[in-house]
């Protein structure tokens, strides 16, 4: 039998990239109200780390202009962490100034040179250099920053297959990076942030990764764009990762990936149920969740990918016979 | 990294279960034309075998009352297998008739006692000697018996949890059965028909299983009613299992498992990105699956679980490069 680890721990990201990802085209559709209403009911549900909102010039993302907003209404619970999206030094200083916000700051690169060009306009000199930026303002801020992250990390509509060198070559730059402004970066992120993982491609980079940095913290950002999302984070809980983001009803996907119609993130609730029932524990109560995936839906307007809110919580069948 | 086997069968159930449980409570909804124009197309992708439809009393099951007439109309391609399901002798004397099909016997019991009496009617023991009318009628006519099976083994919303050893208490009376009249029960089925599997549970109940009967082969029915349908298919692939059913676009669920929001069986064509990203060969054309999963989506005239239908072949960006 695989050796799994006894607890794991999820962020959660559909209030920010689900509903950011919902409001493309339409960016009133979400209402700021419906936004604090799935963030303040997922407060509940004993999730450990929220996702809120993204804080990026609304011209660049009109769905968010009301980020603001957003940050004055949501209720902060005790024991829970908020967290906010920032890409460039206004974005952070944007978040700071709403004093409602954790920080889980981070590092990030993209494998995919076309894709970043494409996603946040950047070369990845110009990427370097913007993260210098972001990590003095951090410093300024007595921020620290614990993440190293790659984005599009398992392949790329734009540039195909990514090689395991590729990211491995990435990772060292994050961690020179690092290094020279004397960071510790205990824990990194990999995003598969066009849905091409396999399972066998998870256990190959983080076996590898391992090899080189055996001490290092690992989380996965996972789309269901393939269907294979949960046999990914199976694959990951046998390598030992525990910590995943993933989305309420699975909501999101990517909107600069180019396949709109296609499955989100990883769904909260079915990743809650399936380490659940593999005695893992999330610390979080699936009823509640389910709840808030059905308030999702509610917010959206249409039926969304996840599928343990429509098949119920197994523990309502075994119940009825005690 | 794990050792999965180089290559899978798929047996595809999508034209028998799917429709079935698209026609409760609207048994004309799938007309035969479309239900013809499915299995001809699905024949022309490499799946290997087909469930065609079911032949049983048309008043318990109205929507397969045309079963003689698909029969007569889908065109059989050489080298495929096409099949029909069958509950007793009545119905194998249908399917005889119409000598449209192959066989693929077998000898099949619940493992759920509840599940059964509602499911078709029977006690375990009326079970057993309806398994032996079965066995009769099939030696009457030379059809030999390969496989065993046992239903609802993962879990049953009626009964709750399945202890491993019921399911191996069930599979010994099959090989009990199958010993008394000399059969040559050479692999096994295990359906999850409510979809209560995880992956740790499978592996545990193959191991298990092996242990006892090394040389069995092995094939899995799997539902995707809360999420963990793929990765239950890929701990299945570590544990060595190379047949699995699979519906086209994840069609179906269970008419008879009081949850007819929830997913249908795995999905056929993820299936086939999963194993094919990971060098396991299906023999299988994903495109022209994928134009199958969007006719399956035009019959029944809603969108259906399959997600690299929407996602897209990765080959497709793969190709752009050169």
């Amino acid at each position: 039998m695989s050796s799994l680890p006894k607890s794991i721990n999820l962020i959660e990201v559909g209030p920010r990239e689900g509903f950011q990802f919902e409001g493309i085209g339409d960016p009133g559709k979400i209402s700021t109200d419906s936004k604090v209403k799935l963030v303040d009911a997922l407060s509940e549900t004993g999730i450990r780390t929220i996702q809120v909102i993204s804080f990026v010039h609304p011209k660049a993302v009109p769905q968010v202009a009301d980020a603001e907003e957003v940050a004055k209404r949501f209720k902060r619970k005790p024991g829970v962490k908020y967290t906010a999206v920032y890409l460039n030094d206004r974005g952070l200083e944007r978040v700071w100034n709403t004093g409602k916000f954790d920080f889980d700051a981070h590092i990030y690169l993209t494998a995919s040179e076309a894709f970043s060009k494409r996603n946040i306009k950047r070369t990845l000199e110009e990427e370097v250099s913007a993260q210098r930026k972001i990590i003095e303002i951090h410093k300024e801020k007595k921020i620290p920053i614990t993440w190293g992250g790659v984005m599009a990390a398992f392949g790329c509509n734009l540039e195909g297959d990514i090689a395991l060198n590729k990211i491995i070559d990435r990772m060292k730059v994050v961690f020179e990076l690092g290094q020279e402004y004397d960071l510790n970066l205990e824990k990194f992120q990999l995003a598969d942030t066009m849905g091409w993982a396999n399972p066998e491609q998870i256990k190959r980079t983080i076996e590898k990764i391992k090899n080189i940095w055996p001490d290092l913290g690992f989380g996965l950002h996972l789309h269901d764009t393939r269907g294979t999302g949960l046999a990914n984070v199976y694959a990951a809980l046998e390598m030992g990762v525990t910590e995943f983001d993933s989305a309420i009803a699975g909501l999101g996907g990517c909107p600069f990936a180019g396949h709109r119609a296609a499955a989100g993130n990883v769904c909260t609730e079915d990743i809650v149920f399936m380490c659940e029932e593999m005695g893992i524990n999330t610390g979080v109560d699936l009823d509640k969740l389910i709840e808030c995936a059905q308030l999702a839906e509610d917010i959206v307007g249409h039926s969304l990918p996840g599928k343990v809110m429509k098949g119920g919580n197994l523990n309502k069948f075994r119940t009825y016979l005690f």
